[in-house]
């Protein structure tokens, strides 16, 4: 069993690397809980991750040190793991499934790793890992279900009880498990008044699913945009600490986790990833009832989003703000129409980004022909506005 | 003249509502600099002007503070006030053009300023403040021109000199010129040997025409998605004090601003407005030679950029990096053509984002027609290898 020096141990090692990450109060999240970010994604490689791992490498041998070390992710773990063995000097070998962003893979050359690019997906990447770990000896870091990683990833944990010791919850991410184990361990050790709840993505809710049932439950498949919690299966070891010492696992949809994510650019000026947001994303819609009038630090756990899938989940927070919206006019297909409709939008304030126009279809009058008009506009009573003008100007508003 | 002392009060005054911003690594920005950010995005409402206006209206009499605060701003500066206005306990009045982002006025409300919307740009604005202020007497709170305001923003030079105090230089973006002003003054008198650089956006360059010309010289235009340094004309007092203080002055362009806004978002996770990355692009685009290096510290001023212009600012750097591409392909108009053009790109790992199928032209052969796709690629590479394959499939490839 893990005990708490290990994660002193790992604080001491961990201090030739980290950041230290202060928390920052959240005050927009909740109205009725005084919550504080742990902000991770501000740690060196982007991620919490290189806690474990780094903390991993520095327990090895001499000997293991010399064969290197050997790692499978397409995220923040390789990330971690090629900073470790960089600092420690010794080889590391990456295996990534070939379809993962260029981005991340790009970052995990940076520090230095060599990285094997693996037709298929993450289960392809995995298996010729474990080859190679049988070719060569090298030592294979596991993601989460190892108590080396635990511990490392635990340090978080004392971080935020000697900043706040008047901390009253904790929330936190949940992929693999060891994280969530991590800090739980630490926390309910040093302050077991503390409560720890850990979220999962709905589309992606194994350890969910296996905390309630009272036994590991594997997903038959996993849906969610916040890949670094996309986990199949939880770890025997990480299921056994979470199911000992949380006190909860919810699960929030990738609707919900897009517009932490948006809120968190606008009202904190940080980036999370969709697995970075969903302790936030929890705590602002409300599945930890329990939480209410408490002292709430949610930890961010990564901040490294490829910036396309980023453009997309804000142009989502737009439009369901009523800042990005769009008008499917009836018009008829006659010179000037188009200049009357763009000077009444332009007149009531609202920006045209793209206009497409288009004849009637076989169902329609012979001279009809519609006007689909993208805007950039205030919130939905702007959208509103335009709306009733164009009405009143004498067009047909289709939705 | 300013004095040291009244940093020292400033700094001792907003310990009761300042975050601590600790200095973060950037060696993304620079190869031969060993550069940090001063994060001043994540300062409580999303910028530094917080320093400046809280600590005026702390140094007010108890008579003056009972006639409450007046402000003129569309921006940082109007959220500063009032939530300076707020925890003393006095009422403010912040006059806003009308044509300000709905996000910043709804900001400014939040903390709790009556917010009054004024017909025009910034100057109708202003003349309006001007007259309540004669109609009221009560304070204006300068944004810039005001030994008190320049004072509260150099809290920072100490913060900075107090963390690090190795610090060889320090780059400060520059608007009116009351943050220069109070950084430089505060670092020249505890570390003369520490240099300080401002930068201006190149649209709006004002400060920086009149340092080289060495008397106070307008611009006649201002041209830059940087609405935060977007000013006209120095003020007298920030001007001679930058005057004798600054090291330089450079400037930056709209480009180089914005990819700075995008390194920062995928290198360090943070969300800076324009005029916050000045400084950082100013490095990354070596526009201060004598920085080479050395150890520096570049101010992060602010974060509130409103989420449209960071979408836009985003498909700017997607697009400059390859990663946002566009093919202008010409066909036959015959069956089947659009499915053999999606399933080279697909075979090849890019995703097709909008299509847009149109005939051609009268010079065109009547049977030609083209197709516009736009696709999410890798980089440029990846780009010249779907139009290679176009080609070698007999298509013509228009750029």
């Amino acid at each position: 069993m893990l005990k708490i020096d290990r994660f002193y141990d790992a604080r001491r090692e961990l201090r030739k690397v980290l950041r230290h990450t202060p928390l920052i109060p959240a005050p927009l999240f909740s109205t009725d809980a005084e919550v504080y970010i742990k902000p991770e994604n501000l740690q060196i490689t982007g991620s919490f991750k290189v806690r474990g791992a780094y903390y991993k490498i520095s327990t090895l041998s001499d000997a293991e040190k010399s064969r290197g070390v050997i790692a499978c992710s397409a995220g923040n773990h390789a990330q971690g793991v090629a900073l470790g063995s960089k600092v420690n000097g010794i080889p590391a070998k990456i295996f990534v499934p070939s379809t993962a962003p260029i981005s991340k893979v790009e970052a995990t050359k940076r520090y230095g790793a060599e990285v094997m690019l693996i037709d298929g997906i993450y289960d392809d990447a995995y298996a010729a890992a474990c080859a190679e770990v049988e070719r060569t000896q090298a030592v294979f870091v596991h993601p989460f279900n190892d108590d080396d990683v635990i511990a490392g990833q635990g340090t978080i944990g004392l971080e935020i009880l000697e900043e706040m010791s008047s901390v009253e919850a904790v929330v936190v991410p949940v992929g693999g498990g060891g994280l969530a184990s991590g800090i739980a361990i630490a926390i309910k050790t040093l302050n077991p008044n503390c409560k720890v709840y850990g979220v999962q993505a709905a589309g992606a809710p194994s350890m969910a699913t296996s905390y309630h049932a009272g036994l590991i439950t594997a997903s038959s498949s996993v849906k969610t945009f916040a890949d670094g919690i996309a986990v199949k299966k939880p770890g025997e070891l990480t299921y056994d600490y979470c199911s000992k010492y949380l006190d909860d696992i919810v699960t929030v949809s990738d609707d919900e986790i897009a517009t932490a994510i948006v809120m968190l650019m606008e009202g904190q000026k940080l980036i999370a990833e969709g697995a970075g947001a969903t302790a936030l994303a929890a705590i602002h819609f409300k599945k930890i009832p329990a939480i209410k009038g408490k002292k709430v630090v949610a930890l961010l756990s990564g901040g490294n989003i490829d910036v396309t899938i980023l453009s997309r989940v804000i142009h989502r927070g737009l439009v369901t703000s009523g800042r990005s919206s769009e008008l499917n006019i009836e018009l008829l297909d006659r010179p000037g129409e188009l200049t009357r409709v763009s000077s009444i939008i332009s007149g009531l304030g609202a920006n045209v980004v793209s206009v497409n126009h288009t004849r009637g279809n076989a169902h329609n009058d012979i001279n009809a022909c519609f006007l689909r008009i993208a805007m950039e506009t205030r919130d939905f009573a702007h959208l509103e506005e335009i709306r009733s003008a164009m009405q009143k100007a004498g067009y047909t508003v289709n939705d």
